[in-house]
């Protein structure tokens, strides 16, 4: 029942790129607010910002076997993404795999569990999102699978989908969204520049989103402190 | 029933800022071990250390309309204060609303819920203290309340308090007790400054505290461990 | 029946040293996969890498009194490992005990609490493995244990154990196995210079550690996605 | 600076009573939402629904010697509000504490802490709720204060005011709205019969609560699955 | 966007009665130890064991609205299962919704969020499995969608698929495999009822699943304890 | 270095049973407050209290295979100890092992981690304080140890060590403590019968205990509330 999927269906590399060029916030906005993952999710060193195509493997718990395997179906402009099956807070990936993985092109590592080394992996710049940071070593004693469609942190994620990952964790994109999506990022992301300007220019939310008779209509009420002063 | 209160009482500048010359541990202790809000407020990134007047906000749950409407009521030296009504981990503040409440002069976020764009937060030197990071956005349909007493994190905080926070954590300061708690921090610290010196001298804080004779009289016991040799 | 031990056994200062240029995930492996407290625990700052001899510190909750006792008992090349008798996420530990360890010689401290002053701690160097940070003080009331075995963290530490701590967390070394364990350290750390060395030179785990026929005799199958294509 | 507050207001017994026939979630949603403590509050035990007066003890962390004191302080048709001023998930409350308590009519206690002797206070038939269970024993030694106001689990609670707790928690009412969110909660009630009724014979709260409208002009749509079938 | 899907394919009620006679343990076991939701889902009382076919509902934080929609895609032999799109602790789900759907023949709720009027629930009969029990009120205001695959508490679940969930939580079985899983399940139960009997006439795993040689051949060696004795 | 150890020394059998006449709570007092197994480990139905001799076992993570090894080392009186070498959330232990261990006279299962068939386990009258709940089953893969030393839930035990458990959770006795600890919990035990019968007669602990002179040397004050009267 063990299986390694090969050639999984995969974005081209200038998609890739271009959604390396957004946040994880605009991707999940641009996409209705799906496929964020779980905000356990973090990263074990601040400031990478990466998108890639999803490898995914699912490996029982405390055993990361898998993920040697999966090291040979990876290449440039890949994202590892590991779930095993059940929760632990070992440390299924550590310096050595990443320097498999660097090798190979892959732009960072999402796992839902613990990872080691972390020192050595920013000093290396591969970059991981994960859920804990573990010294625990795990086994190489039990098959899992390779390219199959999974759940890491409460997000379905197809092999082949498109995962981009920051400073504020991750999110997965269907790689049949994927144009769509990233249409929709840039829209959006051409919006927060005027609207960022004019917030900048002392302009208010609630003027430049008109929000005053919407709060109005709720019935939002004003009134000044009994003991207050004008500022 | 949802109530913007405008012009709350508020500390003077002068004390605002003299607040922010002290850390969190240092106020915390100097009103007398109250006030601190739960640790699980930690700043997006360290370094900031901040004080300023509380605007506080009440918002539903993963509904981030009233912070909109809060920013008007922030000015330069205000520190806005969130809490929902009931926890989630979204995302209820990001760039853009820092970018708003930075032109104001807004000194950073206090919210016992997430936190999203930390890497552009970081950027912009916008401090944000949150219960957890998270993209996921939140909806503008329920109205709530400006300038009303709240508890955030476990703390009681009225519009006005004091704010201080650092990588310690924040706490509040009831802005009727500010002059006393200024001068009682003062205090502290310079009656550290005296006992950082002869600890770095290598007098021990048994001596210098004179606890010796409390701990004799509780009835601890020295003894030489069996197999040990002194140094 | 609190008391404080004089002069456990300790490891000498070249063993100590040694501990300190491997990491903590080589140490735990070097020992079979035993002695690593759990993830809580977890450095205030990034960057620190030590070992030093264990003097332990069995505290009453909320109660700090035992580790001004402990400072005493502590010198060059040891470290303080702090285990209250029941939870509690206060912050028993600050910038000027901090100091008077520095002043000692002292290396680090772990603690399976809160700790507070965390700028002040990164800005003088002195690191600290903790399961929180918080500013919440604590009192001087009830004795504890200096020198005695203590479970910290899930770990059993014996006075004089050596603990080995950096960004991946802290590992525990009975100090009986001392000379053995960093006999398996230095073993490790040569063999995986080479794996690495390999690895980066684009070679598969699979083959360097021969693991296919394993994986091919425990029943990993290989298949092509069907609406995939090769590279 | 620790004191204790005799005879705060309360509501007559008659209000309290009345409020012990309504559950948690009707008083939380009779006072608009506002009141409940947080989930991690729950009973030690199955099938108790009280109302009372609150006193209010605000201790410091593994510390139950105020507990001791506001048992004086306690009468017929009080409920104990313990909050310590950090946390810990020590037991601070067991059986004795409950016998005494029970002598004098107290109908239960809320405590944002643990809680001991579960077996023995079911028996008894003296309810709590709590945090945690834990037979982890408190010390005496630090004062803290009776019948102030303070936060207990997220909510400010002020001496006197009116604590509902049943299987679903626990939710405080202002003793000044007291009399409004009981009229609130009966004509809920009486209205939940009636919808109750509707339910029951089949009817939907789409039709109830004539939603259909608002759902439509929200855009929801519907389709059938193209492998579905009608039951 | 929101859409409520009528009609999807469903095991017919013989095969969901069949699963409703094992226990969550075995069919995850049967399936290959897949489908198990997290195990922050328990059940709001104890003793409840039931099967039926997922009628699925994506939710916003917070919001039931879409609960209410469903009800009336829900028939006899449903079980509702729940997911919202960011996580809250809040009480989605109480006694009058329970009533509709009870009316329905619904055999209960797996949701991955909060509970309330868990009492009423029990003395209704209606089992719910959730993440919490939370009385705190949602609101009605953001659509979702009905019957579209979703994820809940870790599983990938489509509607149409089979639901089981007793004491020890809940699995999901896709209703494609549903009869190789029931098959597998029979033949476990049989098989586990030989076992048991061996056990309870005090036969040794050990011996009945002959371990002894793996054990001895993975290098499993025993010895006597030095200050022990036989008994 | 996989090892049983076979035949330690245990407490003769009317040690444990009198052990088991007290409760956890009366036991952790009775020796210090020491030896508490940390509050996560609670028991999966309530109303049992078991006494026994530790037969203790180090399990791999998320395997159980050393379970059934120890199986044979228990005998009557005993109590089953296991700690995995790293957390997971995975249930090691169902109805089947119950039923071995039933049928050889042991008392019950301390487990930190996982436990499944808790309806099971109930009707068969096999009580187990477990970390969790689950039903994800483990592997048979690597080896553990039986009858060494372990940490379980933060307390070291050692095999032949006696382990009260109840409601409250669970409590580790050394051997060599055995007579004095129970001789201690007697005491306790006869002395606060007397403390009880006071309560229930209405006498406070302010004035059975003496507390009063304490309270007010700490500098404890009386003050009437303004708004209040007396009742």
């Amino acid at each position: 029942m063990a299986t390694v999927v090969r050639n999984p269906p995969r974005a081209d590399r200038a998609t890739v790129d271009a959604f390396a060029g957004f946040g994880v916030a605009t991707v999940h906005e641009a996409q209705g607010r799906t496929g964020l993952l779980a905000p356990r999710i973090s990263p074990i060193y601040r400031g990478a910002r990466i998108a890639g195509s999803a490898v995914t493997v699912s490996v029982p718990p405390c055993d990361n076997w898998m993920i040697h395997v999966a090291v040979e179906q990876c290449g440039d402009g890949d994202v590892l993404v590991v779930a095993p099956t059940s929760f632990s807070d070992a440390g299924y990936f550590g310096e050595l795999l990443a320097t498999a993985l660097h090798a190979r092109g892959v732009r960072g590592l999402v796992i839902d569990a613990g990872c080691r080394d972390v020192a050595e992996l920013a000093e290396l710049g591969f970059p991981v999102w994960s859920a804990c940071v573990s010294a625990q070593g795990t086994v190489k004693a039990t098959l899992g699978d390779v390219n199959v469609p999974l759940v890491c942190a409460g997000q379905a994620v197809q092999p082949g989908d498109i995962v981009v990952a920051d400073d504020d964790g991750a999110v997965v994109v269907p790689l049949t969204r994927a144009a769509e999506v990233l249409a929709a990022a840039d829209a959006r992301e051409r919006k927060e520049a005027a609207v960022r300007a004019r917030y900048r220019a002392g302009e208010l939310s609630l003027d430049v989103s008109g929000m005053r008779d919407d709060l109005a209509a709720a019935g939002l009420t004003y009134v000044d402190h009994p003991d207050g002063a004008p500022r």
